[in-house]
Protein backbone atom coordinates (compact mmCIF):
# COMPACT_ATOMS: atom_id res chain seq x y z
CA UNK A 1 0.00 0.00 0.00
CA UNK A 2 1.34 3.51 -1.16
CA UNK A 3 0.14 6.77 0.66
CA UNK A 4 0.48 9.57 -0.30
CA UNK A 5 -0.05 12.23 2.55
CA UNK A 6 -1.71 15.47 2.38
CA UNK A 7 -4.18 17.12 4.56
CA UNK A 8 -6.97 18.35 1.91
CA UNK A 9 -6.04 15.17 -0.47
CA UNK A 10 -4.28 11.82 0.41
CA UNK A 11 -3.74 9.54 -2.62
CA UNK A 12 -3.68 6.10 -1.37
CA UNK A 13 -2.89 2.91 -3.81
CA UNK A 14 -2.82 -0.72 -3.21
CA UNK A 15 -1.05 -3.36 -5.43
CA UNK A 16 -0.19 -7.07 -5.51
CA UNK A 17 3.10 -8.72 -6.52
CA UNK A 18 3.55 -11.85 -8.24
CA UNK A 19 6.73 -12.00 -9.63
CA UNK A 20 7.60 -9.61 -11.78
CA UNK A 21 3.68 -8.56 -12.56
CA UNK A 22 2.08 -5.88 -10.48
CA UNK A 23 -1.78 -5.25 -10.77
CA UNK A 24 -3.73 -2.83 -8.94
CA UNK A 25 -6.06 -3.77 -6.34
CA UNK A 26 -7.40 -0.36 -5.34
CA UNK A 27 -6.53 3.49 -6.09
CA UNK A 28 -7.92 6.42 -3.94
CA UNK A 29 -8.41 9.54 -3.11
CA UNK A 30 -9.23 10.38 0.33
CA UNK A 31 -10.86 14.29 -0.59
CA UNK A 32 -11.62 16.69 2.68
CA UNK A 33 -14.04 18.93 2.98
CA UNK A 34 -12.59 22.38 2.92
CA UNK A 35 -14.58 23.82 5.49
CA UNK A 36 -13.88 20.78 8.19
CA UNK A 37 -12.03 21.44 11.21
CA UNK A 38 -8.32 20.25 10.99
CA UNK A 39 -8.71 17.44 13.94
CA UNK A 40 -11.94 15.92 11.76
CA UNK A 41 -10.15 16.14 8.18
CA UNK A 42 -7.24 13.88 10.17
CA UNK A 43 -9.72 11.86 11.37
CA UNK A 44 -11.06 11.07 8.20
CA UNK A 45 -7.98 10.56 6.71
CA UNK A 46 -6.59 7.99 9.21
CA UNK A 47 -10.02 6.26 9.72
CA UNK A 48 -10.31 5.49 6.01
CA UNK A 49 -6.68 4.18 5.94
CA UNK A 50 -7.35 1.71 8.87
CA UNK A 51 -11.08 0.38 6.86
CA UNK A 52 -8.54 -0.01 3.75
CA UNK A 53 -5.55 -1.73 5.87
CA UNK A 54 -8.50 -3.93 7.38
CA UNK A 55 -10.01 -4.83 3.78
CA UNK A 56 -6.70 -5.30 2.11
CA UNK A 57 -4.22 -6.18 5.00
CA UNK A 58 -0.65 -4.71 3.19
CA UNK A 59 2.86 -6.31 3.40
CA UNK A 60 3.93 -2.97 4.02
CA UNK A 61 3.20 1.27 3.88
CA UNK A 62 5.37 2.80 1.82
CA UNK A 63 5.02 6.71 2.89
CA UNK A 64 6.14 9.95 1.11
CA UNK A 65 9.23 11.33 2.94
CA UNK A 66 9.27 15.17 2.25
CA UNK A 67 12.66 17.18 3.02
CA UNK A 68 10.64 20.38 0.91
CA UNK A 69 7.60 21.84 0.75
CA UNK A 70 6.85 25.83 -0.35
CA UNK A 71 6.50 27.11 3.34
CA UNK A 72 7.18 26.20 7.06
CA UNK A 73 2.66 25.78 7.36
CA UNK A 74 2.85 23.53 4.24
CA UNK A 75 5.45 21.38 6.52
CA UNK A 76 3.50 21.12 8.81
CA UNK A 77 0.10 19.97 7.38
CA UNK A 78 2.50 17.30 5.59
CA UNK A 79 3.46 16.11 8.58
CA UNK A 80 0.39 15.60 10.70
CA UNK A 81 -1.10 13.80 7.23
CA UNK A 82 2.05 11.35 7.17
CA UNK A 83 1.27 11.01 11.07
CA UNK A 84 -2.34 9.94 10.32
CA UNK A 85 -1.05 7.30 8.09
CA UNK A 86 1.70 5.88 10.31
CA UNK A 87 -0.71 5.56 13.22
CA UNK A 88 -3.36 3.61 10.92
CA UNK A 89 -0.34 1.66 9.97
CA UNK A 90 1.04 1.27 13.61
CA UNK A 91 -2.44 0.62 15.05
CA UNK A 92 -2.41 -2.55 13.05
CA UNK A 93 1.20 -3.64 12.71
CA UNK A 94 2.01 -2.64 9.47
CA UNK A 95 5.12 -1.55 8.92
CA UNK A 96 6.09 1.46 7.51
CA UNK A 97 8.74 2.33 4.55
CA UNK A 98 9.59 5.55 4.03
CA UNK A 99 10.97 6.99 0.20
CA UNK A 100 12.06 10.20 -1.17
CA UNK A 101 10.15 11.41 -3.99
CA UNK A 102 13.46 11.29 -6.17
CA UNK A 103 13.64 7.94 -5.35
CA UNK A 104 9.76 6.53 -6.23
CA UNK A 105 10.56 9.14 -9.59
CA UNK A 106 13.82 6.71 -10.44
CA UNK A 107 12.15 3.84 -9.64
CA UNK A 108 9.32 3.99 -11.72
CA UNK A 109 10.47 6.14 -14.97
CA UNK A 110 13.88 5.54 -14.39
CA UNK A 111 14.31 9.31 -13.74
CA UNK A 112 14.20 11.46 -10.65
CA UNK A 113 13.38 14.23 -11.75
CA UNK A 114 10.44 12.96 -14.03
CA UNK A 115 7.25 15.06 -14.56
CA UNK A 116 4.48 14.49 -12.57
CA UNK A 117 2.57 12.73 -15.87
CA UNK A 118 5.76 10.66 -16.79
CA UNK A 119 5.10 9.53 -13.37
CA UNK A 120 1.46 8.87 -14.36
CA UNK A 121 1.82 7.18 -17.89
CA UNK A 122 4.97 5.15 -16.27
CA UNK A 123 2.04 3.88 -13.53
CA UNK A 124 -0.26 3.42 -16.02
CA UNK A 125 2.22 1.20 -18.43
CA UNK A 126 3.47 -0.87 -15.41
CA UNK A 127 -0.07 -1.96 -13.75
CA UNK A 128 -1.77 -2.03 -17.01
CA UNK A 129 -4.13 0.52 -16.16
CA UNK A 130 -7.04 1.59 -18.58
CA UNK A 131 -6.64 5.04 -18.20
CA UNK A 132 -4.37 7.39 -16.01
CA UNK A 133 -4.92 7.29 -12.51
CA UNK A 134 -5.65 10.62 -10.99
CA UNK A 135 -2.06 12.68 -9.77
CA UNK A 136 -2.43 11.61 -6.13
CA UNK A 137 -3.61 8.33 -6.24
CA UNK A 138 -1.35 7.74 -9.13
CA UNK A 139 1.50 9.20 -6.62
CA UNK A 140 0.51 6.97 -4.19
CA UNK A 141 0.30 3.38 -6.48
CA UNK A 142 3.87 4.88 -7.74
CA UNK A 143 5.44 4.56 -3.93
CA UNK A 144 4.07 1.18 -3.68
CA UNK A 145 5.94 0.29 -6.92
CA UNK A 146 9.18 1.81 -6.08
CA UNK A 147 9.29 -0.38 -2.72
CA UNK A 148 8.66 -3.94 -4.49
CA UNK A 149 11.25 -2.51 -7.10
CA UNK A 150 13.73 -1.58 -3.63
CA UNK A 151 12.38 -4.67 -1.92
CA UNK A 152 14.94 -7.31 -3.68
CA UNK A 153 18.01 -5.03 -3.09
CA UNK A 154 17.19 -4.35 0.00
CA UNK A 155 16.68 -7.75 1.38
CA UNK A 156 19.98 -8.68 -0.46
CA UNK A 157 21.39 -6.38 1.36
CA UNK A 158 19.94 -7.07 4.63
CA UNK A 159 20.99 -10.70 4.14
CA UNK A 160 24.51 -9.86 3.18
CA UNK A 161 25.45 -7.55 6.03
CA UNK A 162 24.84 -5.98 9.04
CA UNK A 163 21.69 -3.84 10.53
CA UNK A 164 22.31 -0.30 8.51
CA UNK A 165 20.66 -1.91 5.30
CA UNK A 166 17.14 -2.40 6.73
CA UNK A 167 14.35 -0.98 4.71
CA UNK A 168 13.29 2.14 6.62
CA UNK A 169 14.39 5.33 5.59
CA UNK A 170 13.68 7.72 8.28
CA UNK B 1 -6.52 20.09 29.02
CA UNK B 2 -3.34 21.70 27.30
CA UNK B 3 -0.95 19.47 24.86
CA UNK B 4 2.71 20.49 23.93
CA UNK B 5 2.79 18.31 20.90
CA UNK B 6 6.53 16.81 20.26
CA UNK B 7 7.62 13.38 18.98
CA UNK B 8 10.14 12.96 21.80
CA UNK B 9 8.55 14.77 24.68
CA UNK B 10 4.87 15.48 24.66
CA UNK B 11 4.03 17.99 27.49
CA UNK B 12 0.12 16.97 28.70
CA UNK B 13 -1.25 19.32 31.35
CA UNK B 14 -4.83 18.97 33.11
CA UNK B 15 -6.34 21.90 35.28
CA UNK B 16 -9.86 22.52 36.77
CA UNK B 17 -11.69 26.07 36.68
CA UNK B 18 -13.83 26.95 39.60
CA UNK B 19 -14.68 30.74 39.37
CA UNK B 20 -10.95 32.29 39.26
CA UNK B 21 -9.34 29.28 40.76
CA UNK B 22 -7.30 26.60 39.16
CA UNK B 23 -6.54 23.23 40.26
CA UNK B 24 -3.80 20.90 38.64
CA UNK B 25 -5.62 17.37 38.34
CA UNK B 26 -2.94 15.88 36.32
CA UNK B 27 0.77 16.38 34.48
CA UNK B 28 2.76 14.50 32.55
CA UNK B 29 5.51 14.37 30.26
CA UNK B 30 5.10 11.76 27.82
CA UNK B 31 8.79 10.11 26.44
CA UNK B 32 9.25 8.31 23.71
CA UNK B 33 12.25 5.95 23.27
CA UNK B 34 15.09 7.50 21.33
CA UNK B 35 15.29 4.09 19.19
CA UNK B 36 11.46 3.20 18.90
CA UNK B 37 10.52 3.87 15.01
CA UNK B 38 8.67 6.98 14.55
CA UNK B 39 5.31 4.94 13.97
CA UNK B 40 5.52 3.30 17.35
CA UNK B 41 6.73 6.74 18.82
CA UNK B 42 3.28 8.44 17.29
CA UNK B 43 1.09 5.84 18.07
CA UNK B 44 2.85 5.79 21.94
CA UNK B 45 1.38 10.04 22.06
CA UNK B 46 -2.22 9.12 20.64
CA UNK B 47 -2.59 6.27 22.71
CA UNK B 48 -1.87 7.89 25.78
CA UNK B 49 -3.67 10.73 25.29
CA UNK B 50 -6.60 8.86 24.45
CA UNK B 51 -6.41 7.03 27.58
CA UNK B 52 -6.20 10.14 30.12
CA UNK B 53 -9.01 12.47 27.89
CA UNK B 54 -11.13 9.18 28.86
CA UNK B 55 -10.26 9.90 32.56
CA UNK B 56 -10.24 13.15 32.57
CA UNK B 57 -13.05 14.05 30.06
CA UNK B 58 -11.85 17.52 29.45
CA UNK B 59 -13.99 20.03 27.93
CA UNK B 60 -11.32 21.20 25.83
CA UNK B 61 -8.14 20.51 24.31
CA UNK B 62 -5.62 24.03 23.73
CA UNK B 63 -2.86 22.96 21.52
CA UNK B 64 0.80 24.91 20.58
CA UNK B 65 0.17 26.49 17.38
CA UNK B 66 3.46 26.89 15.90
CA UNK B 67 4.84 28.86 12.85
CA UNK B 68 8.41 28.22 13.09
CA UNK B 69 10.85 25.73 13.75
CA UNK B 70 14.77 25.25 13.53
CA UNK B 71 14.53 23.62 10.15
CA UNK B 72 11.94 21.89 8.00
CA UNK B 73 12.42 18.66 9.59
CA UNK B 74 11.29 19.71 12.76
CA UNK B 75 8.15 20.76 11.78
CA UNK B 76 7.40 18.05 9.88
CA UNK B 77 7.96 16.19 13.18
CA UNK B 78 5.66 19.06 15.34
CA UNK B 79 3.09 18.19 12.82
CA UNK B 80 3.03 14.30 13.36
CA UNK B 81 2.84 14.94 17.01
CA UNK B 82 0.51 17.41 16.82
CA UNK B 83 -1.80 15.20 14.60
CA UNK B 84 -1.52 12.43 17.06
CA UNK B 85 -3.30 15.22 19.66
CA UNK B 86 -5.81 16.24 17.22
CA UNK B 87 -7.00 12.38 16.26
CA UNK B 88 -6.93 11.69 19.98
CA UNK B 89 -8.80 14.76 20.66
CA UNK B 90 -11.53 14.34 17.60
CA UNK B 91 -12.03 10.79 18.34
CA UNK B 92 -13.35 11.19 21.71
CA UNK B 93 -15.70 14.44 20.21
CA UNK B 94 -13.35 16.98 22.26
CA UNK B 95 -13.02 20.84 20.65
CA UNK B 96 -9.47 21.69 19.85
CA UNK B 97 -8.43 25.23 20.35
CA UNK B 98 -4.87 26.21 19.47
CA UNK B 99 -3.16 29.28 20.53
CA UNK B 100 -0.02 30.72 19.19
CA UNK B 101 3.23 30.77 22.24
CA UNK B 102 3.24 34.13 22.61
CA UNK B 103 -0.47 34.27 23.16
CA UNK B 104 0.34 31.98 25.74
CA UNK B 105 3.23 33.39 27.37
CA UNK B 106 1.39 36.79 27.32
CA UNK B 107 -1.81 34.99 28.78
CA UNK B 108 0.03 33.64 31.67
CA UNK B 109 2.93 36.13 32.71
CA UNK B 110 1.91 38.99 31.06
CA UNK B 111 4.72 39.00 28.83
CA UNK B 112 4.35 37.96 24.87
CA UNK B 113 8.19 37.04 24.96
CA UNK B 114 8.16 35.65 28.73
CA UNK B 115 11.39 33.02 29.20
CA UNK B 116 10.49 29.35 29.60
CA UNK B 117 11.77 30.02 33.27
CA UNK B 118 9.25 32.53 34.27
CA UNK B 119 6.38 30.75 32.54
CA UNK B 120 7.41 27.60 34.48
CA UNK B 121 7.33 30.09 37.94
CA UNK B 122 4.20 31.67 36.91
CA UNK B 123 2.19 28.42 36.12
CA UNK B 124 3.69 27.25 40.02
CA UNK B 125 2.46 30.60 41.06
CA UNK B 126 -1.12 30.32 39.44
CA UNK B 127 -1.68 26.64 40.24
CA UNK B 128 -0.38 26.43 43.62
CA UNK B 129 2.06 23.78 42.95
CA UNK B 130 4.88 22.65 45.77
CA UNK B 131 7.27 22.80 42.89
CA UNK B 132 7.90 24.04 39.53
CA UNK B 133 6.29 21.10 36.93
CA UNK B 134 9.10 19.65 34.35
CA UNK B 135 9.26 21.79 31.73
CA UNK B 136 7.24 20.43 28.64
CA UNK B 137 4.25 19.59 31.43
CA UNK B 138 4.59 23.65 32.13
CA UNK B 139 3.92 24.56 28.80
CA UNK B 140 1.06 22.22 28.55
CA UNK B 141 -0.22 23.41 31.71
CA UNK B 142 0.46 27.05 30.57
CA UNK B 143 -1.68 26.48 27.40
CA UNK B 144 -4.67 25.28 29.56
CA UNK B 145 -4.52 28.67 31.31
CA UNK B 146 -4.35 30.42 28.20
CA UNK B 147 -7.47 28.40 27.10
CA UNK B 148 -9.54 29.47 30.12
CA UNK B 149 -8.16 33.13 30.38
CA UNK B 150 -8.86 33.48 26.99
CA UNK B 151 -12.24 32.03 27.32
CA UNK B 152 -14.16 34.26 28.79
CA UNK B 153 -13.81 37.00 26.45
CA UNK B 154 -13.85 34.83 23.43
CA UNK B 155 -17.61 33.43 25.09
CA UNK B 156 -18.45 37.29 25.61
CA UNK B 157 -16.82 38.46 21.59
CA UNK B 158 -18.85 35.37 20.42
CA UNK B 159 -22.39 36.86 22.16
CA UNK B 160 -21.93 39.95 21.26
CA UNK B 161 -20.87 39.51 17.15
CA UNK B 162 -20.76 37.15 14.46
CA UNK B 163 -19.23 34.18 13.84
CA UNK B 164 -15.36 35.40 13.11
CA UNK B 165 -14.90 35.38 16.98
CA UNK B 166 -14.84 31.68 17.48
CA UNK B 167 -12.06 30.25 19.73
CA UNK B 168 -10.31 28.07 16.91
CA UNK B 169 -7.52 29.64 16.01
CA UNK B 170 -6.01 27.44 12.42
Amino acid sequence: MGVDPGTWKTGVGVIEASGNKYAMLHCEVITLQKKAPLPERLKKIYQSLCELIKIYRPEIMALENIFYAKNLQAMIRIGEARACAMLAAAEHSVEVAEYLPTRVKQAVSGNGHASKEQVQQMVRRLLTLEKTAPSDASDALALAICHLHTKPALTLMAAAGPKQFIARQV
